[in-house]
């Protein structure tokens, strides 16, 4: 309990967050797991020591028979922790990329709109959920930015609890005499994160012979830091090297390829390349850093990247009307 | 077989590692593997027609019973495959840190020293080898850098593979009628890497539906580029920061925190702090980010980090002698 709550209390006092608590009002997204009731209790005990209203909202998908009671009864619990507030938000499930991304959309979105403009929404995410998101981003393999994980503030989200281990939370619940509930989509190994969790975890905690969620965790931090840096350096060559939609190559070729792939990455999508892959990034980065005069590099977006007269030059390419 | 010899043939072509080439002589270091065989024959191909002098050499650890023969087996079946020369390097393993660690250095020493200045000697190591490197390295936890992998040039060794999986060498020595050798201590689970390569991965690429050892080479490769990046921007910084065995606040302040800590990690090691961990770090760091009147930090070696007229100082601690 104790653990959860300073967690808390550290996260409302990072200078950054101070800024977001001006109306006085902070949410917590409560589902009735572990994790989100723990926070809400932590939330409630430090907001009023702060004079912050704090309210807990708890999305309703509809998606299990029962699931409007369980909402219910996790706002009922979350008053009874000492949340000021507590409100169901029933939301409509819908549209494509699988269930738990529309699930996710519909979630955040009755959160946001909730929420307003002013008040951050803090979740419940703990060090377990940040390491699984890690391992789940290796799969993905998209680079050092995948890998980073979620950040504790984003707003209008509020994560105060990604160094806390789960095993905190769940004793914090127990302390405070509350049975959570327990979603079975958390158990079922249709979802590749149940089976990060199940599988995965132990089985590298076994092999590497434990710490990991806590390595996963650090690692991402770093990650995110490093990337900042390197988006805050890319972001001032771009400046130096745009000139026009053209980039010069003589600001380009003195940076690190590094945050030159950057530069080029953001240049490239801008100019209505889709689908951009590290393979096509090296082969337009080598118009630059690998330059013996070869020719441009065609891609996805009827795009084509050239070098010509010192500069990066983009090219929409003309389909081919065939019997034209 | 033909995919190993492009990769050897690219690897060779790179302009690095050409300025290494000049003495006419490469070495491959063969174990009698599937991985080694296979290089050892493709970097014979490849370097004839380039008038290099291909030399294998076979550390014969003296570990196992019959080690003796088999580094006779494959210092014969490298010359079978077409290498100019071959060599078997007996080496006495002893010291700490293992039995592993201890091989691994008593093999490094030998082909060093064989090798000499001006050569390279080149390993086997696959795509497989760099995503169970990445592994190991996540559970190691200690950042960005230990989750970067192996180079493919870090001389005097380079890794012309990193990019091959290993089911690839496998075939090539079928093609070539070579059965290379399987050591025993590539299945024996009481190694952490071949738990990873055995349990860890497969259930990963199950899990994650494919292409992780592929994600976590292409990702160790971004991320060495990004360590190399922020290592040249702290590298510049220290220079302009550096007021003797000080550092400027001034100069600390402006940068990125994650290229400022580079910063300070370099200054700390070299003024005697040992076993530096992040959280260490991060305190020292705060007397830059965060700063608020604080004291002084305390590190292991008996120093002290301490902020005073605008500059970061360190003082060696006095242990305090009992009764005196």
């Amino acid at each position: 309990m104790l653990t959860v709550r300073r967690a808390v209390r550290l996260f409302l006092s990072e200078p950054e967050v101070s800024a977001w608590l001006g109306s006085g009002q902070v949410f917590v997204a409560v589902s009735g797991g572990a994790d989100s009731l723990a926070l809400a209790e932590a939330a409630a005990h430090v907001g009023r020591r702060r004079g912050l209203t704090v309210g807990a909202l708890v999305v309703d998908h509809g998606l299990q028979a029962g699931s409007a009671e369980v909402a219910e009864w996790a706002a009922q619990t979350a008053l009874r922790l000492g949340v000021d507030t507590a409100k169901v938000l029933p939301v409509t499930v819908s549209g494509g990329g699988g269930p738990e991304a529309a699930a996710r959309r519909a979630r955040y979105a009755a959160l946001r709109e909730h929420a307003g403009d002013d008040a951050l929404v803090l979740f419940g995410h703990t060090r377990d959920d940040q390491a699984e998101t890690v391992l789940l981003g290796l799969g993905r393999g998209s680079g050092p930015r995948s890998l980073a994980g979620m950040r504790p503030l984003d707003p209008p989200w509020g994560r105060p609890l990604l160094d806390v281990p789960r095993s905190v939370t769940a004793a914090a619940c127990e302390e405070l005499g509350v049975s959570p509930w327990h979603d079975p989509h958390n158990t079922d190994p249709r979802f590749r994160r149940v089976r990060v969790r199940h599988e995965v975890l132990p089985l590298l905690e076994d092999v590497l012979a434990g710490g990991v969620a806590e390595a996963l965790a650090r690692t991402a931090r770093q990650l995110r830091e490093d990337c900042d840096a390197l988006d805050a350096m890319a972001a001032e060559v771009a400046e130096q090297a745009r000139d026009g939609s053209e980039l010069r190559v003589d600001v380009l070729v003195r940076v690190p390829p590094s945050v030159r792939r950057r530069v080029l990455r953001t240049w490239l999508l801008e100019g209505g390349v889709r689908e951009l892959t590290d393979a096509h990034l090296r082969s337009v980065d080598d118009l630059v850093g690998r330059w013996r005069g070869q020719g441009g590099v065609f891609l996805p977006g009827d795009v084509e990247a050239r070098r010509g007269h010192e500069k990066l030059v983009l090219n929409r390419c003309q389909p081919t009307v065939r019997g034209s």
